[in-house]
């Protein structure tokens, strides 16, 4: 099967498209695009490399005869430093030279990290995405932002630098565990909180289908979801401003994730529920009707993503907020919503954010 | 004083200038057009920090209230991935965000470290360089390449990060060794004889004023070779053909560099043998007359440049050559000369490479 939809980035002379489709992974279709040069090094980990490495392998040995594999090892806990040096010596053992391109195969960090190696290795070769989670497919992998954690922050040390090419392979859902399918449908439904109030009405009615992973849906989810963001990218080059809407409940986020310790909440699990919040305080703040709040929040909900914060206490939950990065000259500033399928940055009062997080449960004193 | 001359190194959106004169490093009108943000953090070595810091924090201090110092070690040994990462944890530890600006104080070595840091903090942050040596300030402060080092070669690891603005100060050059000075004269030659024969000409007859450290002359060589340096920065971002002649004489450098092990040779001294061997070469193809190639000779040598190369002989310099990077499909290719000023890429018969080898001395079997 072809792909069933490709979604353009327009970049200049960086431009690219993403695949979306089923039994793209294995079709040597999907690769005939991507310049030959010397061949190719596919950069995986040891739990998505032993499901797709060998399919991938196969597809990718008529288009480079040279064809190399570096494996790390699993989990957000990898994506450090030491990893990435680890991928840039076995680039230069695979003796990769200007003309190499690398094949990120796996989730986020994968593509993070195989996209910051691309960026760094002889001062940038070509890089292609083959996300193999909701959440790669839909976020990560459409952007071109690359990095790795630090001891003092997530992503602090990286680079944009945007893919050749991004496969998009709804197949390896199959293998996904539910509890990451679901923190993946938290990205699908912000763009269609954000940016499109029919998507997110067909969201809505399509939640059974998406979480028994019926491909059609899920196609239709990650194409639908690639459309809003890319042109998003393309113009946040001069205006970061448009890519701001795309953190809608990312701070309240951020500050679960931060609070609970990294690893304990999934990023979509805590994204959902801070999209409740956010909508929650943007009914606060009188731009939308409190109904649609309640409406996200049902969504959220139905997709089997928690809607209670965790109890850190408002005080910790506004000092872990400051401490974003989305955090300007000191004032909290929020993604909220201004009417379905719209998205603003605004200033809140304090008295507000605190009753938005009372309400979510999280106010309460931390049980000792 | 202010700066004597102002380069443009135009690149849309990224241009930048490069300020070349007398006491621009220590009066703050040199950083006055620098975008404020949150603070600075200046990079520099124990050597160069220790004689220039102190002027350049004084100038600075009224321009950023929040200045921090991040010191490495001196030398090439020290262009690792390894100080890297101590810069980047400096940059942390100095709290810097996405509005710091890293100030690069040294040689080559410290703007290829502080630049890649700068590249990789953050996804990005400004950085100005203020070269303190004669070969920084004509070649590796602009342009944008950055990186380090890996055991399996030089600048393997990097990225194209384009600085803020330029600040060379002639100044400096006046704690240089004589031998580094030397170095740096090749790269100037060098612009002279690919670019411009009226500039080779007025090198000829000041290199007494020039290796005397007379600054109206350094501050005329300095910019005379960002001018000539500056447009084929800003059009090789489309044409990388356009960079490759500013690579004259570095294929047989290279091979004398790596034959002998690197720091045996400065760079700048294999440059100027290099250049002498490619001169040659061009009269050996018939592209130049023997008395231009005569002439170049000269110049390196009255620069104190060696004229003589090391005895590898000719089968270990074309094995050296070819794995140089500029080697495409398994073909030698040499920058060579066509007219006084003019170069171009074209490849050589072994023959007449072997003869030029010889007839620079380094074709003799090496003593045991």
């Amino acid at each position: 099967m072809n792909a069933a939809a490709v979604v353009g980035v327009q970049l200049g002379d960086r431009s690219y498209s993403i695949q979306v489709g089923s039994g793209l992974l294995g079709a040597p279709a999907s690769y005939q695009s991507l310049p030959r040069g010397s061949g190719a090094v596919i950069v995986t980990n040891d739990t998505v490399g032993a499901l797709y490495a060998k399919r991938l392998k196969a597809a990718l040995k008529d288009v480079y005869p040279k064809l190399d594999c570096v494996v790390v090892a699993d989990g957000e806990a990898f994506k450090t430093w030491q990893t990435l040096k680890e991928i840039l010596d076995g680039l230069i053992e695979a003796q990769a030279d200007r003309s190499t391109t690398v094949i990120a195969l796996g989730g986020g960090v994968i593509g993070d990290l195989a996209g910051f190696a691309a960026a760094c290795y002889m001062r940038g070769v070509g890089y292609v995405q083959v996300p193999t989670t909701l959440l790669a497919q839909v976020d990560s992998s459409v952007g071109g932002k690359t990095g790795v954690n630090h001891p003092s922050g997530k992503n602090l040390i990286g680079a944009f630098h945007q893919p050749l090419a991004v496969i998009a392979d709804v197949d390896v859902l199959e293998s996904l565990p539910d509890r990451e399918l679901v923190a993946g449908l938290a990205e699908v439904i912000k763009y269609g909180a954000v940016a499109d109030d029919a998507f997110l009405g067909w969201i809505e009615s399509s939640l059974p289908a998406l979480l028994a992973r019926d491909k059609p849906s899920l196609v239709q989810a990650v194409t639908r979801s690639c459309h809003i963001k890319a042109p998003v990218v393309a113009s946040s080059e001069r205006e970061p401003g448009m890519r701001a809407i795309l953190n809608f409940g990312h701070t309240f986020a951020h500050a679960i994730e931060t609070g609970t310790g990294h690893g304990t909440w999934l990023h979509g699990e805590a994204v959902g529920c801070g999209m409740a919040m956010a909508a929650d305080l943007s009914a606060r703040l009188g731009l939308i009707a409190p109904t649609h709040a309640a409406r996200i929040a049902r969504i959220v909900a139905a997709a089997g993503l928690p809607l209670r914060a965790p109890t850190l206490g408002v005080a910790r939950y506004v000092e872990l907020m400051r401490m974003d990065k989305k955090t300007e000259a000191g004032q909290l500033r929020f993604i909220v919503l201004e009417g379905p399928g719209k998205a603003v940055v605004r200033g809140a009062d304090a008295a507000l954010v605190a009753a938005t997080i009372e309400a979510f449960g999280g106010g309460a004193p931390p049980r000792l």
